[in-house]
């Protein structure tokens, strides 16, 4: 079959797409997310007033180890050298964390929830724009995730008791947004490669403004599934 | 078929073994000690000097993760409720833990490293002594042990540049079966189901003496594995 001069154009680019150093720039990116999310969260579960608590953290914590490995995999498949590659992007990801560590176990379990549901999201966008073996990656991750249901019965429980708990948790749980979106955009401004991977792509990510804004929506459902709108 | 009145008397027993009480009593301590072991892990890996030993040690904590998870199904297809007869244990477990405190990095790999030996040790030495369905749930933790082969050649490199270190860590390790065997042996004096199952087996456990002798020859094969000898 002979093909249009566009289409030529268009089997090239998804060529180049399939080798871009983009993609290795954002498995890095996710696995350093991953890691840091599971010291993250067996920190915060110091603060869970049962062993009922401290388990389903670990259990949310041993997930992310198995993303991480997922990705790791997928890193060394590419001959990198896995660790070098993530340290890059440690201070966004500590970053973030640092500028929203929980002060209680309410917080710490919102906090838990949205993140686990902001990667989600941001899983679900990138993959439409990857080349199609790097795609199938995220997709695997993404098909892990969902191990937060646990948070629902026990914030809800706290803020239908009391209207105060309901106002401090809808502040954070804006906070973690803005922050989470923030550290994003401090990584898209220094990584070159990786803005062009999610702007090359055909699918979700052509505008990251469009992105942002879908985030903000999602963002909301989540509030009004944990009872905090 | 027809059986002898011995043979009749052994299905019974068998039978009965099946629901003794024991098995949801070790299930629920082997439960403990995988949470336990999952926090002392993440603990110990803040002494990492780097982001390669923290992911090492983070995997080794998924993995107690998901043999706990393992021990949990078992538990609630029994109709247990998991996290009350886990909680019986605790002190014995924390015990442990708290007297064997590592104080150093290469301490809390040779921690791993005997505790995860041990623990398949006794895994696999217990199987043999359990009615069957119970034996493969142990069986099935079992063959998801072995993630601290990373710690081999990190504990080698140190004591073979340093004698005063291989004899420090030959103490510790020696240290940390001690402490092993005598909170083993307390929950033991504390559990009576418990020491009837391991004793009521025709396999392995007839003798507890025998068994931790064999735990102590086995502990030292690893002691060579590391280079302690």
């Amino acid at each position: 079959m002979s093909s249009t001069p566009e289409q030529a154009g268009r089997t090239a680019t998804a060529e180049v797409a399939a080798e871009h150093p983009g993609v290795v720039e954002l498995f890095a990116l996710l696995a350093y997310g991953e890691v840091a999310a599971f010291y993250r969260l067996t920190d915060e579960a110091r603060m869970a007033p049962n062993l009922a608590g401290r388990i389903n953290m670990a259990s949310m914590a041993a997930a992310e180890i198995n993303h991480y490995e997922i990705l790791r995999d997928a890193l060394e498949k590419r001959g990198v050298d896995v660790v070098p590659a993530m340290t890059k992007f440690a201070s966004a990801l500590e970053n973030y964390h640092r500028l929203t560590t929980p002060s209680t176990w309410l917080e710490a379990l919102v906090k838990t929830y949205i993140g686990d549901a902001l990667a989600a999201d941001f899983y679900l966008e990138i993959a439409d724009a990857l080349p199609d073996e790097a795609a199938d990656v995220v997709r695997a991750v993404l098909s892990e995730t969902g191990h937060s249901q646990f948070v629902v019965a026990e914030v809800k429980a706290a803020v239908t008791a009391s209207d105060r708990q309901r106002h401090r948790l809808a502040l954070w749980s804006r906070r973690l947004l803005g922050e989470a979106i923030t550290q994003a955009q401090f990584v898209l401004a220094d990584r070159d490669d990786l803005v062009d991977l999610v702007l090359s792509g055909g699918g979700g990510l052509t505008q990251l403004t469009d992105f942002f804004e879908r985030l903000q929506t999602t963002h909301s459902t989540r509030i009004r599934e944990l009872g905090l709108a």
